[in-house]
Order: C-alpha cells, then sequence, then structure tokens
C-alpha cells in the first residue's frame, strides 16, 4: 500500500505483536470516512450494504489471485471456522497434521464434535512430507497449519500440493490465520482456507474470513447440514445475495474493501514479505544469545519469527523494547517465557522494522 | 449522553432506522481514541484488553442495574445467542411465545437443535397473560421476545414476571434485541436476556450481548454443555478472566465501554424513551391517512414504532424523508410495502426527532 498521505495527528504505539496486530495508518481516515457516510448505521440488507459486501470480496479475491469459483464468506473468527468446518464439511472424520498449540486446538475443538477425527504431531523441525505420513483411509479431511503462529513454522504450498495429490479423495482445510494477505498461497491445492483479518490484512480483530472450494461446497451438499445457523449452506445462499447469515461486523467488512481495494497485488507483497523475513533471520544469526526457535530453515515462517534465548536474556529483550516504545509479541504455550515474536506482516513499515533492529541491537 | 462537545467535521446522514441505527455522535472521537491509543492492535489476552472488557461490563451492569451475579458475555450476534441458548440451556424443548417474525425466526433456529420444542403465536394485538396460555410441562424454557422489531409490539416487564411466578421451575430467556439499554428491564424476572448493540446502545453492529442469570448457569451446568467453541460453560470461564472464547471485535467492546461509562443510569432514559414513545404515538393521531400497526396501545412498543398505510402512501412517505436527507426504516415481512418503522432509540437527538415530524407533517 501507498505511504499514508493524510497521516493522522497522533500515531497509535509501534506494536510487532502477531495479532491482533498493526493495523494501516490509513485507518483512521477509513474509521472516519465509515462515520461520516453513515456506514457505522446501515441495514446489512440494504444495497449499499451489499455493494460494500460485494466489493471487498471481489477486491479479495483479485488482490489474493484466488481461483474462480472460490466463495469468500464472512465469519467472526478463525475459531469459528474450526467449527462450521466441523458441522458442514466433515461428515465422521478429519484427519490433522500439527506441530504447535493451535493446530492442536483445531484438531481438539473438532473431537468434541467428531470424536474419531485423531491426527499426527511432528517436530517443529520436520518438513512434512506424504511419503512419512500415513493419512487413515476413513478420514474425509486433511486438516494443515499453514502456518503455526505459537511457534514460528510454515508449510510450503508444495506440501499441501502433495498431499493434495495423494489424497485426491479428501477435503484439504487450512488454516492461513496469520499468513493470508502476507504470502502467495496456492488456493488451488487445498479446498478451504481460513484466516483473521486481524493479522497479514493489517485490521482490526472481529472478522474471519472462509474460502471455499467449488468441491467443498459439493461436499458440504452431500453432508447437508442445516442445523445451525452458521451452517455453510445457510452461510453460501446468503452470501450468492451479499449478504450475511447474521448481522456481521460492518465496519470491518467496509475496512476490509477500502485496504485491499488498496493494496497492491499478493505476488508484490509476497516478495517483500519473504525478503524482510530472511533479512530478520539474518539479523539474528549475528547474535550468539538468540537463536529461531526454529533451526530447519525449511521450515520457518515468513510472517511470525519466533526467537529463543533463556529466560533472563527474554526478560531483558521484553524490557528494553518497551522502553523504546515498541511492543514484542511473547512467547506463546511451552515458549511463553524461553521466546518472543515478531510479526512480519505487511502493514508494519520499513522504518518501524529498522527501530526495533536498532533497539535490539543495543541489548543482543 | 451530554451533547457531543467536539463536533466530528462531517456528521452522518440522520437515520432512524431500527437496526444498524443511528450511533452516538461521541464515536467519531472514540474510535480515533482508540486508533491513537493502539487499541485496533492489542492482544485479546493483554492486561489492556482485560480491564477494558471489565470496564465494559461494570459499567452495563450498573447503568442497566444488572441483579447482583448475573453475567455478561460477548458474542457475534443476537442471532448466535438464539444458537447457544439451544445447545447450553436447553436440553430438550423450549417453548416459544411469538406475534412477529423474530420471535418466530427464534423457534426456528431453535427446532433445528431441538426439533421437540414448539410455541404459541398471538396477535400483535393481544396482550400475553400466562392465564391464556398453558405452557406444556414438559418445556425447560420459556421463550419471549420483549420487543418484536418486525411490528413494533412489546411484552411488560409486568407479564414477564407473571410467566416467572407461573413457572418457577422454568427458565425464561428474552430477546430484547431492539429494548436493552432504552427502557427499563425488569432483569431478576428472567434468567437469560439477551441483545445487539446496534439497537439502543448507539453502537455499530457486530456484537452481541447475553446476560445470564445465577440459576441460567446452574442449569448450564446441570446439561454440561462443552462441544462449541461458544458453550456457555466455556464462555463463562473465560468471561471470568475478562476474557472471551474467540478474538473477539475489540474495538467495538472498547466503544461499548466509552458509551457506557457515558450514558445516564437507565432510570432517566427509560423515562424519557417512554415519553417520547408517547409523544411519536400521539403525533401520528393527527393524521387519518396513517396508524400504527398496533392498535392496542398497551402493546405497543417504547422503541420500535411501527406505522402502517396504503402502499402508495408509504412510498410516498418514504420518498420524501428521503429528499429530505432522513432514512425511515422499511416495513418488515408481511408489513414490508404498508409500513414504515422509526426507531425510538436514545441516540437520536429531539432536533432530528422534530426535523423527522416537520417533514411528515408536510406529507401526511
Amino acid at each position: 500500500m501507498q505511504a499514508e498521505q493524510h497521516l493522522p495527528f497522533e500515531l497509535p504505539p509501534v506494536t510487532f505483536y502477531p495479532g491482533p496486530s498493526k493495523v494501516y495508518l490509513q485507518l483512521s481516515r477509513y474509521m472516519q470516512d465509515a462515520f461520516t457516510q453513515g456506514i457505522l448505521s446501515i441495514n446489512h440488507r440494504s444495497a449499499t450494504f451489499m455493494e460494500i459486501c460485494r466489493k471487498a470480496i471481489e477486491h479479495t479475491q483479485a488482490k489474493l489471485n484466488l481461483p474462480d469459483g472460490y466463495k469468500v464468506l464472512f465469519v467472526s473468527s478463525a475459531t469459528e471456522s474450526w467449527e462450521i468446518i466441523a458441522q458442514s464439511l466433515i461428515g465422521r472424520k478429519s484427519f490433522h497434521l500439527y506441530n504447535g498449540a493451535f493446530g492442536q486446538k483445531w484438531m481438539e475443538y473438532t473431537q468434541k464434535i467428531h470424536p474419531a477425527s485423531n491426527g499426527f504431531q511432528f517436530d517443529v523441525n520436520q518438513a512434512l512430507s506424504p511419503d512419512d505420513i500415513q493419512v487413515p483411509a476413513d478420514a474425509e479431511c486433511i486438516a494443515l497449519t499453514q502456518n503455526e503462529t505459537s511457534n514460528g513454522t510454515q508449510v510450503s504450498n508444495a506440501i499441501i500440493t502433495q498431499f493434495k495429490q495423494k489424497y485426491p479423495h479428501m477435503l484439504v482445510a487450512v488454516d492461513a490465520t496469520s499468513s493470508l494477505g502476507g504470502i502467495k498461497l496456492d488456493f488451488i491445492a487445498a479446498d478451504i482456507w481460513f484466516a483473521s483479518v486481524q493479522k497479514c490484512l493489517g485490521l482490526p480483530a472481529g472478522l474471519g474470513l472462509l474460502i471455499v472450494s467449488p468441491r467443498a461446497m459439493e461436499r458440504a451438499r452431500e453432508i447437508g447440514d442445516n442445523t445451525y445457523y452458521n451452517s455453510l449452506l445457510f452461510m453460501a445462499e446468503n452470501i450468492e445475495k451479499y449478504q450475511t447469515h447474521y448481522t456481521p461486523n460492518v465496519l470491518n467488512i467496509y475496512l476490509l474493501m477500502r485496504v485491499m481495494e488498496e493494496v497492491e497485488d499478493i505476488s508484490i507483497i509476497d516478495k517483500r514479505t519473504r525478503q524482510q523475513a530472511h533479512a530478520w533471520y539474518h539479523f539474528f544469526e549475528k547474535y550468539t544469545s538468540v537463536s529461531p526457535i526454529v533451526t530447519n530453515t525449511a521450515v520457518r515462517s515468513d510472517t511470525v519469527i519466533a526467537i529463543g534465548a533463556d529466560k533472563q536474556q527474554i526478560a531483558f529483550i521484553k524490557e528494553r523494547t518497551k522502553q523504546a516504545g515498541i511492543i514484542i509479541g511473547n512467547g506463546y504455550g511451552s515458549w511463553k517465557e524461553t521466546s518472543f515474536r515478531i510479526a512480519n506482516f505487511p502493514a508494519i513499515s520499513l522504518q518501524e522494522i529498522q527501530d526495533l533492529q536498532h533497539c535490539l541491537a543495543g541489548v543482543l
């Protein structure tokens, strides 16, 4: 996105938290536009809303290069997507590949609805391969976390494609919460993708995107779930009219429309994200007191940089960055006190990155 | 609320739509505060968020005079509340009293989950009475729509209390979507209340409030539902820590905190709402070409004024108000073309009401 020309009077604190995360500075202006244009009060069945909804979807489809026929649906959070997938796209059993807290939670939330679901836990340094893993023949859906926010690992497009090719009769569902909009995803390689807007899309929390292929919709029709207000078939029926299955977060859909209209094509963003990720890992190589949690460079995340050190060092780093007015992410789960995380999301400016690196250089 | 001192540069169009509806003008400033203070990026497990969440809840409890022990929970919409109640607070069967589209939808959404649920449809001009209605002995929950947005009727606190007294072993659940924050509700008379913030609370859409009594929580523990991400027990466990069961609409919770801090006590708002409702009905009495849908004055809503007329007249009124830059609500369902609706919500100013009355006086 172009640098904001009409800078707001006062800027928010600098944050590298990996979600909710830094929002585009343009939001100050977009929110005022929403206020003065009465967007905060429009009816969600009105022509004005339907137009905003249509544009938000079409800009998203265009900028992310979604394949033809892939639907974009609005949900309240990525967590809700776990439930919708379990209820509407899995009849009895899914198989989960996970190496961290969010992938594991996805499996556990699904098991409450489908107790037969199970999974395979792999090491943070292991590159997944369909050659090493036998997905049970009775699984209907393979669930993968493309970017595991808790430990800073990612699964490549190539690997997702390999699973899809080895198991063509199964659906492949991908959690891209912390990567969608930050790196180029090969959407054709899976049937279900979901993400939250408060990560790589630079928007405030309170809206999730659920993206489904024509094949996923076909499967939804076979399963025929119509029990819930957020049953996929009912959601899809509403979005055909550019409406939603509930009174949605209209403001955030409007902000998504504005942001997706302005951002560059994902191929340009992807290049910058990967270069910056490379620069971040290179930066930390210079210091012996810290190192990325993940030693296998092939599986390191491009959007969430997780750096480990001993407890005292981590506390010291967090204290110093805080003094410098910069928020960095805490570690997660078992890494809570022995790591910190840095978002490498598109809304973060080069100046902010340089400021953080300058601050860290004085500590490490 | 006090008149906004720092008026935004440009004001939104005047709207009387009964939801999403007019927001407080203060929101222009509150949203900028949220931006500059970095609220749009705060982590939803952080101390900062927990403090905002706590204050939002405590101001709501105080200003609405909630009884001790009543929990305030955050959901994405009132529709989601229907589902949470069905899943976590009804074991097998609820009984629904309804006279309009939203009450009926609530029953139908519940029947998908509990096919044994049924209900009693009453006329828009009928004042409900437990003497006239036999609730089936095996119903666990009586579901009432306190304010039916589709036709402009309401059920009084006294009647809700009578049902509670006649059926003390059942839960009473009340949809107060279009009245909570606008009139004084006798919360002790029911176990479950829910509403959306885009009605009488003057906030943008994208957040609902679910209010539950200690007795409702006891029933939730008996039923023991823990299957869903929005199972009530899990939601309650999170809100104990002033956190939520999903990444919530943080901005709207912040705005709720700001608004509930500033609004007057519900007893003062209630008095003004009822006086203004009386004035509205009195205003329309002067004209023979229009009349309230509801002829029984005892059941007319104080917050949603539904006015009927013939099709041509309605079209003419809508055209003229639109020309005057004022948005009024369409009719709903079978009244779509033969009525219009006017929100009588606290955020609407006396000046705006006078402007609309002036405009209508020239048409009627």
